[in-house]
């Protein structure tokens, strides 16, 4: 079985993971990112630039983002809501933005009260803003289809409609595509139905998945995936954090289970996994709870 | 990829899995194994037969054995440590025993207090004491290689040690082999190393194999099983259980989550889920705290 010698990670955990945690100070969240910057992880999703009334858990993005290290050599990205989110980013200095819209139509609607038609129509708008900036280096926008291997209002979604989304928003200029697992309904059946789907119309796309671990198949479904020749992947330090609109949702799958497994695989992270498990340690004080990581509780399988 | 339509779980909480918490009374024990037994599963450990002064939660091993509904169609077993416990498992009625051996001597010392080559030669008695058994139908010996996928106290073990293991039990008769993934270090690199190790010199050989989920990797490690066609598995209802011998370990991997991915392959167990899902809830009233199933937390992701 040919699998890839090289994987991208991409650490949500200061994003994804602390925007589903009760509030942290500001100063917790500065070092979370800059203990993460030193781990050798090349991708990190620092911050969101969502209004404070929607998420109090990340309405000092423009602080965390200052006080923070930017280190050479990592990617840094937010995820915006809209347009006004995507301006507050470029003000920042973020040249990666990611946006989301879901697959199914129910989720679209209960997450950010609009259609799916409606979103991607100000995906579009807002690529084009994106794009218009005039900064250092081209600014670009990852468009991640949340609920794309099931939905927690209707259940199964069509891998046909995951894909028609990936059609529009790469007619519309999207720079990358990620598929998201919002509540934990991944399968490796599921991950290779939609990875079929998307590659019937658009064989040469690289792109990211964000599993959950809600129901154990996480590292199943990046395995599966990694056969398919999918080399980015989304993790969360020490497992931190889920999705808050959607019932029976648990937390991402954690960052040094995953590069426990791909280290294992021979396949390079360029990530310290100890210094990793360090950093997951570190989350758990500063979030003040046990995290579901099994690498962070056990340690690696050779000590 | 070629994935079987068919495969066998055999439920091991009544026995790894309560062996690995604070004793519960006979009568629990009893109300779950016929739980296990009603759910359409086909095989279950119902009960070890060990020195009760080495393992009080086994004390009662006659009596749950006695007390339990035995339903036409499962095949239920019994593991034991030496020819002592064999003949108490014949005298009871059982027809399948199973017998373990480290495949790391540091573990097999830990364990048992005894070489792998002395265990070996046990081993090889007592599948002979089971063979001259006169019963109503052939009673049989599973020998479980233990520590398979690495050893908690030497780190790696070598796939063709656990080969050389298969090949002289093979040799001494022995009707079934599991490998034990005994402190959660399988990967599915193991997995992958041993398969092909033992396929070298047994090309036709059907083993078990019995994966713990303490680094998250369980399901991946079913998952790369099957497609080298596996068909056998151990699991334990809401993840009950671990080995009390070794650090670090956590529990084994839930039936429920198995059967979750399993039956969304379109790959049959036999066992109805939402009645599986039941018995890990009782399970969990039984030992008296949360079990660490993500598919008893969550449900199935289809409602």
């Amino acid at each position: 079985m040919e699998l890839p010698t090289r994987v991208s990670l991409r650490e949500v955990g200061p994003r994804d993971g602390l925007q589903n945690e009760d509030p942290v100070p500001t100063a917790a969240k500065i070092r979370l990112l800059d203990a993460l910057s030193a781990t050798g992880v090349g991708r990190i999703e620092a911050v969101s630039f969502v209004h404070p009334k929607a998420i109090p858990q990340m309405a000092d993005a423009d602080e965390v983002w200052a006080g923070a290290t930017h280190r050479d050599g990592v990617r840094y990205s937010a995820l915006v809501p809209n347009s006004t989110g995507a301006r507050r980013a470029l003000a920042a200095g973020f040249r990666e933005l990611e946006v989301v819209v879901s697959a199914s139509e129910a989720h679209n609607q209960a997450n950010v009260n609009r259609s799916v038609a409606e979103s991607l129509d100000d995906i579009a708008a807002l690529i084009d803003l994106v794009h218009n900036d005039s900064g250092p280096v081209p600014a670009t926008v990852e468009v991640i289809v949340s609920t794309s291997f099931g939905c927690p209002f209707v259940g199964d979604v069509e891998p046909a409609r995951v894909a028609s989304i990936v059609d529009r928003v790469m007619a519309d200029g999207a720079d990358r595509i990620a598929f998201g697992d919002t509540t934990g309904m991944a399968t490796p059946r599921r991950v290779t139905d939609v990875l079929e789907a998307v590659r019937a119309s658009q064989p040469d796309l690289d792109v990211l998945l964000h599993f959950h671990n809600t129901r154990g198949t996480a590292l199943a479904n990046i395995l599966i995936a990694l056969q398919y020749g999918v080399t980015q992947f989304d993790a969360s330090v020490g497992g931190l954090g889920g999705c808050p609109f959607a019932p029976g949702a648990t937390g991402n799958v954690a960052t040094e289970e995953v590069v426990h497994m791909l280290h294992d695989m021979d396949i390079d992270t360029g990530i310290d996994l100890l210094a990793l498990i360090e950093v997951a340690r570190l989350a758990q004080e500063l979030v003040g709870h046990e995290l579901p990581s099994g690498v962070l509780k056990a340690g690696p399988r050779l000590r």
